[in-house]
């Protein structure tokens, strides 16, 4: 199985375009709580329901070689009880050629991700390491959330903004594989309308953005979703871990998951 | 001492523009030596001859935790054999903002390094949490080294190319706390050039693509150095720790650091 059959496998099965970040950030932990327990419990209460967790790394480097074996605790877990979900790694790497090989070992071999988000900035050729594991999934930024995200991404070459050109050359030359994802901030709904029309049906979206950072499910789902009702990821983190800082924030979690699951297929066509 | 204080004492002191870069890859260590081991008998053979150490994360964390511990060490004994020597940390990171802290903490706090280097397609704003860090220095890639790096970096936007744009941004607007240095690859002295006419004299760069990616170091000075002869950190990596795959490894390092510091002099203003 491919990793975007994998992607709509899960999709189908669970009736559910919701990830889960798993961004664990450790001062915002319950009291008495570690890393792992805490993402244990949140995949215990939440695996029936999502189409992928991502994990965003830098969560876990903050705390040195003993973040990594959380991460990579966290990563086997969701392999035993849900092998069916895919991880996406949210480490937004890329370097030149050779230097890749070093995360894909880091991502695929050992923490056993099927994805990892990436940088366009060094072009095609860098990311050949990447791109090739037709197996797994190259995540690559396109246009992101955050609100000076458009510095660079909206400046115009040949009359389309850089975003667009970064959408085009994915879907048209570095997808060969049919590995390749965009992440396309929820924050940016006019932005995600547009790159939906350069890249067709086909391509799915890694979309952070709602809850926290305020993006808007309508909005975003008019915009971005394809014409079969999907093709697309969505992506809340702190509003869902953090649900509750109590004993019960599992089940808290799973209680705002549900909800932003439904809301989110409230708005899927067909 | 700032950052930037802390390289140009450096470059003064050893006078050396060099730059070598801890790529230990483990599939070429000479036979029965350790990752750990190698790092120590490099530094120990060249530290008073080099202006800084690159160790690049992506050779480490494809050992996990354990390589991130190795990664540690390595920083930690520079720490204690040469602490008048900058690491810079060849991360190529960047996240948005509140994300970026935890890179921070593993960049500056846990492994102890003087500079991270930064991709720049999430603009400034994102990259906030590196740039207010004054006693620290954030390397942004500009122009780099790899051969397929113009599919976007050369494309251009209102008359000049997206890495000229890099440049100017970065040095009219990011560099409040003169904290900013840039990647520029040796591969493109013509673009290492034109980087070094948009932001003057005061801006460091990071060379890293001469020796096995074919830069050539009398090009790269005559296009790059600035008017006081300096400006540059020109990074070596393979040529140099892989000099001889014997037991003489450190020795033969040493000769070509030595070789390499002595014909980039050559090519010095003043």
């Amino acid at each position: 199985m491919t990793f975007t059959e994998k992607v709509a496998a899960i999709v189908e099965a669970h009736h559910s375009l919701l990830c889960i970040g798993l961004d664990s950030d450790v001062d915002k932990l319950p009291v008495g709580v570690n890393q792992l327990t805490f993402n244990k419990a949140i995949i215990d209460a939440t695996h029936d329901i999502v189409a992928a967790y991502k994990p965003n790394t830098a969560f876990y480097e903050a705390l040195g070689a003993e973040g990594i074996e959380t991460l990579k605790a966290i990563c086997e877990y969701i392999g035993q009880v849900c092998p069916e979900v895919p991880i996406l790694l949210d480490a937004k790497r890329a370097d030149i050629g050779n230097t890749n090989l070093g995360y894909v070992q880091f991502a695929y071999d050992y923490l056993g991700a099927d994805a990892i988000t990436l940088h366009p900035y060094l072009g095609r050729e860098a990311l050949e390491p990447f791109l090739e594991r037709a197996d797994k999934g190259a995540i690559v930024l396109c246009r992101t959330s955050n609100p000076g995200a458009g510095e660079f991404q909206d400046r115009y070459i040949d009359g389309h903004k850089l975003y667009e050109h970064v959408a085009k050359m994915v879907a048209t030359d570095w997808n060969g594989n049919g590995n390749c994802m965009l992440v396309v901030g929820a924050t940016y709904p006019d932005e995600a309308a547009a790159i939906r029309q350069i890249v067709g049906d086909d391509m799915w979206f890694l979309v952070p953005g709602v809850g926290a950072q305020g993006g808007d499910v309508e909005q975003l789902m008019k915009a971005a979703q394809n014409s079969r009702g999907d093709g697309l990821l969505i992506s809340s983190s702190r509003d869902i871990i953090f649900a509750s800082s109590g004993t019960d924030f599992a089940e808290a979690a799973r209680k705002r998951a549900e909800s932003l699951r439904d809301e989110i297929n409230t708005y899927r066509k067909g």
